[in-house]
């Protein structure tokens, strides 16, 4: 089911234009084209549209944000809407900064996002007025655990239905829901949360995904969420003893060049509630 | 005959003045150190002149560009034409947008620049009036094959004499030309596509050679294109079968921080046209 | 007397906000992840000071410097001083631009920093009026050697003191002073040199150890620099032979993520002047 999504993008090799971090912004393009999707870096407003159009899907991270990124964003959104292009937001660091959050809200009160992947505290600050955002990092008390699964459930199917936009979230365990089903998915590994920017390389790898299969949203980016869990998995069995978090990124991104749809399938583990 | 080339850039250790993108700057440091050379980033209009008069030579690379950035390229290259420092220009994404376009030729009638180094695209791009570049990678038909190397090269050899520089177009066969002699490049392999940055990371390489080879343009031009295609050769002899992208985008620049000047003489394997 | 140092970050877990430049961000994230710490980069005036006030330290590193990244810095840095966080100031180019010195000069002018992460080059350019820095390396003339020790430790012994902030200078040797005692440091090895930004990457390990150790800003500098130094070697030994400076790179970070008090205690090799 995961798997078909997979080979979709190895066939389409989709264009995704991201407006993005420069903190990631290289793992993400490797990322990208490890998948099968070929990434185009363009950030200034006065060529995003026109790098829009060209492109096939469009990623919308906002860490290291600043009024220039936001501008472009802004028209790049407008002009994927306009195209039915698939849209991605990662609202990095959404919560940390009132200039961040008001940003991130202003954006998507002005474009359409197919999917929204974040951590839980993110989520919270741009649909529960909370600011309980510590930075980046989900705060402690915004953990998915397998206790409070079904209650956690239920509230991003709220959140999603309200937001009118599929919700990944990401965590210990991800939950991905588009207010109707919750894919809870249980791959993945705590190694992950070492490498800087694995969610923001999620983003990318979901962007890819959705742009390849436009009619599937919720289930293509349950697949990105799972077939980067399963990488980091992956990753972790290669990992030589004396390796840490920096060769670690690097077998994630390789996992993800080697990875093909049976072994996706194979090894997805998750339930819908 | 390359190798004495990457003998040179080894005694002189030139310094780079890079102003390139966010993507690809880290990989484009390390290559530069990799080979000898001594990258210094600054992409800031206020600093950028007095960088490069610092430095012995400039690297423009037209990746996530924007109006600062321009500006810097044109004092810098000002600057560094002044001082009869030599100048690779990177033209990513021309053609991809009018901007990009139009900047890249803006750049090119204030400047005086040694190389362009750029896939067939974003040649076209420029000089053909054509808009074929799709984001940042050679679209298919702008393939360089067996079969029309010859009528490429000749293609190619034109387009440099009416630029009046030399022009380097990497490919599955990679043609370095100065209008009348034409080097065809047969290393390399098909894995660096799958690299972020492998294009800019070879600029950076060719901007070292070219500054501790001043007086042969062509010719260490055509041994950077070469070394980095032996070295992908290398990187993949070394690739372990679960290692993908990102491993293999450390190994080129390991490799190259290994190549010597007989590796690098003994296993060019090219043709002049 | 290290070790301890180190056991604080991780029992801690410092957020550090990281104002930096784009060429080595992602590898200063990693190695903050690596000690134990959480990296936030921001660089935007609009929101710095809230990102300061919500992280527990701060890094100021001047690479890719323009106004805009100078204006955060202010920002953040008088939050930081408010708030009692501790500051490190990486002042990357120092001597190499007019724009550069002065920004660093007046950085120093209106923030109270902690400690001073620098190379002899940077350090006589800020503080001596010199301008032999040629880029972001220090020039061969500023080199600390077993030679030339005790005199360099008195010299900036004495710098400490006029600037009134703890010095760690980093080279063949390391001297790291407040201007009573001087920690030199004999770890480290050369390809350290080949790796671009091993210096932004201490000093963000620096940032982590002094912010888990306020009451500790020259034991815990001393330890940073004594741990990159460890690592450096111990990445070193774990090299294979046809393997770089970019492996060698994560092999750093990778040895940071599984350094322990223990190792590091044992393996510190210095003097105290």
């Amino acid at each position: 089911m995961f798997g078909i999504c997979l080979d979709h993008v190895r066939e389409m090799r989709p264009h995704i234009h991201c407006i993005t971090n420069y903190v990631t912004a290289n793992d993400c393009a490797n990322i990208l084209l490890a998948c099968g999707g070929s990434p185009i870096m363009a950030d200034c407003p006065l060529e995003s549209a026109e790098i829009t159009a060209l492109c096939d899907g469009l990623l919308l991270n906002t860490g290291t944000l600043n009024p220039d990124k936001l501008s472009a964003m802004k028209l790049s959104g407008m002009t994927a809407n306009t195209l039915h292009h698939p849209v991605v937001l990662d609202p990095v660091g959404a919560g940390a900064s009132g200039f961040r959050t008001d940003s991130v809200r202003n954006l998507l009160k002005e474009i359409r996002v197919d999917v929204i992947r974040a951590n839980l505290s993110e989520i919270k600050a741009l649909f529960c007025h909370e600011t309980s955002s510590h930075g980046v990092d989900a705060v402690s008390s915004d953990v998915i655990t397998e206790k409070n699964l079904p209650e956690m459930a239920e509230y991003l199917k709220s959140i999603a239905g309200i937001a009118g936009t599929v919700i990944a979230v990401t965590g210990q365990i991800d939950i991905i829901t588009d207010g109707n089903q919750a894919f809870c998915i249980r791959n993945g590994c705590s190694v992950m949360q070492s490498v800087t920017g694995s969610g923001c390389q999620l983003s990318a790898l979901t962007a890819a995904f959705l742009t390849a299969n436009p009619e599937q949203i919720l289930l293509s980016a349950a697949a990105a969420v799972c077939a980067m869990g399963i990488c980091g998995q992956t990753a972790l069995a290669h990992l030589l003893p004396y390796e840490g978090n920096a060769s670690f990124r690097n077998r994630i991104i390789d996992a993800v060049y080697h990875l093909d749809a049976s072994a996706l399938d194979q090894q997805a583990d998750y339930i819908i509630l």
